[in-house]
């Protein structure tokens, strides 16, 4: 057996580019990407994605280099997916909701070479750049992206810009040989993780973990041939899961859009005829509760991750005709690495049942992966009962390869023994179910017990004046830390609850010691760019209101 | 960039075993497999494996080992695609239509340790192992599988047995932690490839290989959550295409069956609600000239491959509500390297013309895979017009590691650039498609032409009074080689073609030097004991017929 092994034509590296050229062979007359009134087939996108290559590359785009995108979720930022990395270059897609100076940051830790720049994000990216310190080594090379159906070169009497993302286009030569990664281990993707809880981290991924998370997405979604994919997650946030390639496997249909309300997502849906979709449950949430909202002529599978969906928003979403699929992952993990694989007898179960068991993250999507709850200290596995809080760890294909440049962050969390410490307080079921509590920060320490934020929350969403809720700890000269829980209403309520009122709701459903002592009413929780509550602004908040009064009582 | 690399967190070897657990966390309660009053759900089946590979170890056996069985599709030969690897032992499953000659001389080979035994082939493996020679350094221990239901041990009180398949199961311990492979290199099933032109040769595969291969199976099929697979292809085929270990990753439901006919296909699909399964173009050939054949109540997804299928089979096929995908692959590949992706507009095509382009193989079925067509000599590409002959070469994740104990005929066909050199002639579409002509040694080179016996026997298959057609070159002393045509007739026919008659049928629709000068007939051709045409058996009986008389006139 020691004579057979590896051989140059089995070795070849695992990479998610060349699916985009299986797509443009088997569905090249199909359409690949619709934006307003501009549609491109799988040929023609293929051939765009090669032209772009070419010129990045005679521009000196080379093997390692990062590459930068600011932009909303338009074809440029679908193409880019694929012509960055046939350069060998690693693609940086940064959030276009952060502000100038840390825009001006990631760009210096990552030493981008180019940066291709969003017309509506021209002054943003130019305060960003002004930023620099003289002295700085790189200085990104700027690329404009122009309106969206303008093409030509006028727009770019602009001596900020070396040019426009569409003149890149025009140039390249279509028969560029794009450049092969040396080992399915290069980089291919930087991402900077939004940051809900810390500065960010540029997390790398390489070619073999962005194929491995495409294919588990595949499968474990069941994604059928030539899918409508409507893309109402930000390709900017952890690539949109890995669809940008994904979508190009499953020679689907990529409706682009600029930005979204409930009222454009559901004239897009009937329009398109749209079968697939993601985002976070705030997406369901705004869904379900728009004005705009209206049963769905066919169904739409939604997959959402990114927070535990409230078992309220869950039902109200599916009652619509949608077909709603949960995960959890995190930028670390590329995509989903957990799902709430549905049993089919579950069906039987009362919809509040149903919506309960949804509600947990699941079992791990890829064969190779694995998912475990353990004490943060010993890592030893907690019991799987259902209760007993601890780490959550993770392993498999698509796991980091670790953070730029940081080297003892990167250390911290991917151990020796081959487990990625998330920062987040799950517990696991006895039917090998992960469900998540809490991050980290957010458990609640009150008089000794720990408490889970999440929970609380869960019974808030219950309460049918409510939109939004979130739970921090607010500090307590007594117990230590109290539960606070920031609200907002629904619109057009006529009477709103009293702080209270609110108050006794969730004694009625709660222990005594995880009923929220302060209730505090907002028009918005502030959220990240991503659509995640920014429970840190609202920590600050309540930890500047001291200590609380009924804590003593 | 050089900071981040490989890490224990995502390094885990891909490998297909990890899909039987999480089918068992998912589908725990859900059948896997169906065997006539025989149900065991995922769950049990899990155990099972467990339990087996416990016992195996128990056993001696160890990593490296060859463990083999000789068996039908019965659930014991599903079960060891798990069991026997979890034990880090090669799994080597023997055709089960072999002579005890070739039996013994497999074993011996590859220095079985152990040999699983169903009870019908008994006295055959008896036989092969009477014909060690008295030195022989390794004999395998035998397991007996005994009559379906059947599951004590009185049935061995039988010394050439050590025990019996049931007893093996049930004292093993289900808590047993199955042995991960040391890297995803390490080979995981040797296959004796059935050899339709030259001596069986042992085909080894990793369990990245594998994966590989299901996850592309799975993608590429579009295989949904919990399938119904009738298992019509021998699993002792190329492990089945890999579907045992692609219907556990898809939580589906394996039929299995000991022996199958037409009327025994479409009583399970009816009963049990098959929705998918496989088969050489000869099974759909006998689903559709079947007297039992019906109307599918709901339709059934059949994929096809080994041999081009003649348009009028596929045509049948489909008209009676089977979904037929055709792909192409071979032992070295593991599975359907190459299929043939159906683009949406070719519906709208006569249905002539749609049998004609799914008759083609197609393209590269994984993203890393390539496929191309090439002059054997200089290994340049061959022009992509559609008639330039070549020999078929592939790359990609599945492709063999190597022949056991052949480093000679490993490196004629795994070249240094790369690729697998197939033996099989092809030609490449001008839209990227590639259609198989023939095997090397079936081209038939008639005065200076070479002529593609596939391209006879399409022809030949057009005609209604024939059931089957292989041609083979018949020796010639003035043309070098003369096609020399073999057919079986349809069952009933009222009055039979003459020769001259299906010689005159051929000359309308085909340029002379292609039309057969001899045409045998036969109740029934001969056939490799996955349903392939011995071609090599009719070029014997051509041979011997000496030079044509036609071909001088």
């Amino acid at each position: 057996m020691e004579q057979v092994k590896p051989n140059p034509a089995n070795s070849s590296p695992q990479t998610p580019l060349s699916f985009l050229e299986k797509a443009a062979t088997v569905f090249g007359d199909c359409p690949s990407i619709i934006y307003n009134d501009t549609t491109y087939t799988w040929s023609q996108t293929h051939r765009r994605c090669l032209q772009l290559a070419c010129s990045l590359s005679s521009l000196g785009i080379t093997r390692g280099d990062v590459v930068s995108i600011i932009a909303p979720n338009i074809p440029a930022m679908y193409e880019v997916h694929f012509a960055v990395p046939f350069t060998a270059a690693i693609l940086n897609t940064i959030n276009t909701r952060l502000d100038a100076r840390t825009v001006s940051v990631l760009l210096q830790h990552c030493q981008s070479k180019l940066l291709f720049v969003d017309y509506l994000l021209r002054s943003l990216v130019l305060e960003a750049i002004s930023l620099f310190p003289p002295d700085a080594e790189v200085r990104p090379l700027l690329v404009l992206i122009t309106d969206d159906d303008q093409d030509d070169d006028d727009a770019v009497d602009d001596s900020d810009f070396c040019c426009t993302y569409e003149r890149l286009v025009k140039k390249g030569d279509p028969g560029f040989k794009w450049i092969r990664p040396k080992s399915e281990w290069d980089p291919i993707v930087l991402n900077y993780t939004s940051g809900t809880t810390s500065a960010p981290k540029g997390v790398v991924h390489c070619h073999r973990g962005i194929y491995s998370m495409v294919v588990d997405t595949l499968i474990d979604w069941s994604v059928p041939k030539q899918p409508v994919y409507l893309w109402t997650l930000a390709m900017f946030h952890a690539n949109g899961w890995c669809l940008p390639w994904g979508i190009a496997a499953a020679g689907g249909t990529n409706i682009c859009l600029r930005k979204f309300d409930a009222s454009i997502i559901y004239d897009l849906i009937e329009k398109h005829g749209v079968t697939h979709m993601c985002g976070a449950p705030v997406v369901l949430n705004m869904l379900s509760n728009s004005p705009d909202n209206k049963p769905l002529k066919n169904p739409v599978h939604i997959l959402t991750a990114g927070a535990p969906p409230p078992a309220p928003v869950l039902l109200r979403t599916e009652s619509m005709g949608f077909i709603v699929s949960h995960g959890y992952g995190l930028t670390e993990t590329a995509g989903l690495i957990v799902s709430c694989a549905w049993k089919p007898h579950w069906n039987l179960l009362p919809a509040a049942e149903r919506a309960r068991l949804k509600a947990r993250q699941g079992v791990k999507v890829g064969a190779s992966s694995e998912v475990d709850v353990v004490d943060p200290v010993s890592g030893v596995s907690v019991k799987r009962d259902g209760s007993s809080l601890g780490e959550i760890v993770l392993r498999g294909g698509s796991v980091m390869l670790g953070y730029l440049k940081d080297a003892i962050g990167t250390r911290k969390c991917l151990t020796q023994e081959g487990w990625f410490y998330t920062g987040d307080v799950g517990v696991m079921h006895p039917d090998g179910y992960l469900e998540i509590k809490d991050r980290s920060k957010d458990v609640i320490i009150s008089g000794g017990e720990n408490l889970s934020s999440v929970e609380v929350e869960s019974v808030l969403y219950t309460n049918p004046a409510i939109n939004e809720a979130a739970v921090v700890a607010r500090p307590d000269e007594f117990w230590g830390e109290t539960p606070c829980a920031f609200v907002s209403f629904k619109a057009g309520l006529i009477r709103k609850p009293t702080e209270k009122e609110i108050i006794e709701y969730c004694r009625a459903k709660l222990p005594h010691y995880m009923v929220p002592k302060t209730v505090v009413f907002q028009d918005e929780l502030p959220k990240t760019s991503t659509g995640k509550i920014q429970k840190f602004v609202l920590r600050e908040v309540a930890k500047s209101m001291g200590s609380s009064r009924l804590s003593r009582l």
